[in-house]
């Protein structure tokens, strides 16, 4: 096989280049190791920043996030139960939307069948080589027999745990890594959520999130310690504990149900680079994670593509290394404040075991700023919704 | 002796409390332990917020600080040599103004001494009791006689180890303490100053600021290790290593000179709640300590003593109890916003002996964002500048 750009990873970031790609004439091959239900089953993020929705819109993919989005102006945080919104139309004139990861994901696969794009799924062995040269290769094996694709570029679009970093010669990477001493227990529920737009609590027992993914399935979540068990969480035990931890009026109002999914997701901050060696680029995951408190990790994936195809584009059309070149750099300066906002939201909403009394007014003066200071709410709002580029 | 408002501490905080209730018509005496040639010899703090500034005109001082005081537009930061000016006029259209401890307390003596308001230098044994009445009193020796004065109230202006504070019934104080590792080894010298506005360097040797306290006198620090003893400190080693933290530009325009004062203050956030206890009142460094990062600590004791003279001119003027009752919760949230801002500054411009990798892009990422973000920048500005109450 042949083909310009070999895609590794079927994940949004890889379905997103893909298409983004192939509006501009330059054919892709997706490899993936698992199969197609396996990569729409996972229950991931569900905020989109403005201009990840219109990569989706560039990528010809926007009819059905607009149609079934949720356009959000703002946000609540609830700090020891005092709530505050913040309305980020009035600060700055931007929105988020709320439209689940596996929403993407299924627009992202329907297009690329349409175009009848080649994606390979459950791809064993998958092995980049030769991306020091202009001669990369993808090897991997399918029903048992071995295969070739001979390429110009290959994207790592497949996460943390992908060969595509991993492949990179060793003393060439630079990693940065926070891993914080907890995680979030997540559970969905086919029940309304409780509030329209999603409230961030500060608690002295935890975190928690009350979040959603359309106006009838919500997402909740609890910061758990690093090492519980998700057995050990029946659902009441869930419920109780969320309402706990967030206003008496939500816990009030809150609708509860069985759950369809839970799950415990460490937290942890990562930051590899540069993100291009020879021809092999790494996006998404692959290359950063971000802890969920801001809602960055689909949207920086986004972003990194976006600026990716825009790279490749160039090359193509106009025999320019300038984009390929600039990328990695480009990409990290966004990163690295995405990863910025996210840890800073992490620090002032959990609770830390290490944390001591000056550190917990440190944490509420943040909130009592925020609430305080327009200058200090559209700094949050600027990153919240998603810094340019 | 008998008094409306006994003051214990002539410093800053004691001596323009003692003015802004002089101009009011309200008697007060102020009793200080140590000499007064002592208390203008301290060097300290030399940035003073706007809502100083107009403090010190409203107690009649103002004068000095308009003929003498540098107004700055802006500061700079200089993180591992990378420059930025950030312009206070132009983004929220406030100032500071550059205008040493010294010589406020020096107007402030002045003053006191032209109203004929009655200071007792070098009182032994100052205690203060029966504030939980209303008939409190101070006692001390005074060239061996043993003293007390009768008053209505006691401000507690007696700094951090001072009598008011420690006087206060077991139980009846929450504290905050956080201590950092470090300290600044400030130095002295009659040379113009290296800039014309105040430089904040961060470099992984350490902080280093370049202030100024007049034209021909500037104040420089540099980060030491807690523990460091001045002795090891000869000026050329000040200098070489100061030289080492700024850009080259700065490094190379330094004008050196020999030290006419050189020593090593610890950083601490501290703050004690609540601020009134009966009829005594703790204002200023007694109630609150801030790392110097961010020229809080002596806005901060003004700010404290404003709202003091305000709520006791209230209660003997319209006979209300409503300032006094507020004082503590009023000031304390504009206190812990100040901690909060001191803190952050120190934590992103310092090196700290626990932060990784991961911590320290964090430090350059925060300096990246506030460059480029005009809401992060006035966010800073206005906490520089002063928040109001």
């Amino acid at each position: 096989m042949r083909t310009k750009v070999a895609i590794i990873g079927a994940g949004p970031a890889g379905l997103l280049l893909g298409q983004l790609l192939h509006r501009q004439g330059i054919e892709t091959i997706i490899v993936e190791r698992r199969s197609r239900e396996y990569v729409l089953g996972r229950i991931r993020a569900g905020v989109l920043e403005q201009g990840s929705v219109e990569l989706l819109e560039k990528a010809g993919v926007g009819e059905h996030v607009h149609a079934k989005g949720l356009v959000h102006d703002g946000v609540e945080f609830c700090f020891d139960g005092d709530k505050n919104r913040f309305n980020f139309r009035e600060l700055i004139g931007r929105t988020v939307t709320v439209y689940g990861q596996t929403e993407v994901t299924r627009d992202l696969m329907q297009a690329r069948d349409d175009c009848g794009a080649v994606s390979i799924y459950e791809a064993d062995k998958v092995s980049v080589h030769d991306f020091d040269t202009d001669k990369p290769k993808v090897r991997f094996v399918k029903d048992g027999v071995p295969q070739e694709i001979a390429c110009d570029f290959i994207a790592g679009c497949d996460g943390y745990h992908g060969v595509c970093r991993a492949s990179v010669p060793e003393g060439a990477l630079t990693t940065f890594e926070r891993v914080y001493p907890f995680g979030w227990l997540g559970l969905l529920v086919d029940r309304p959520p409780v509030a329209d737009e999603l409230i961030y609590a500060h608690h002295e027992r935890g975190f928690a999130l009350c979040s959603m993914r359309s106006p009838t399935r919500s997402r909740y979540y609890v910061q758990v310690p690093s090492g519980e068990k998700v057995e050990d969480w029946s659902d009441e035990r869930f419920w109780d504990e969320l309402r706990r931890r967030v206003d008496r009026e939500t816990a009030e109002r809150l609708v509860t149900g069985p759950s369809i999914e839970k799950s415990i997701a460490p937290l942890r901050s990562f930051v590899a680079e540069p993100l291009r060696f020879g021809r092999l680029f790494l996006a998404g995951d692959a290359a950063h994670i971000v802890p969920p408190t801001g809602a960055k990790g689909l949207n920086l994936a986004a972003s990194d593509v976006g600026v990716l195809a825009e790279a490749l584009t160039e090359y193509y059309q106009e025999r320019s290394p300038a984009g390929i070149d600039g990328y990695s750099a480009r990409v990290l300066a966004r990163v690295w404040k995405a990863e910025r906002f996210s840890w800073w939201m992490t620090s002032i909403l959990h609770t830390f075991p290490e944390t001591d009394a000056f550190g917990r007014r440190m944490q509420r003066t943040e909130f009592d700023y925020l609430v305080s200071s327009e200058a200090a709410a559209k700094a949050m709002a600027e990153n919240y919704t998603g810094l340019p580029l």
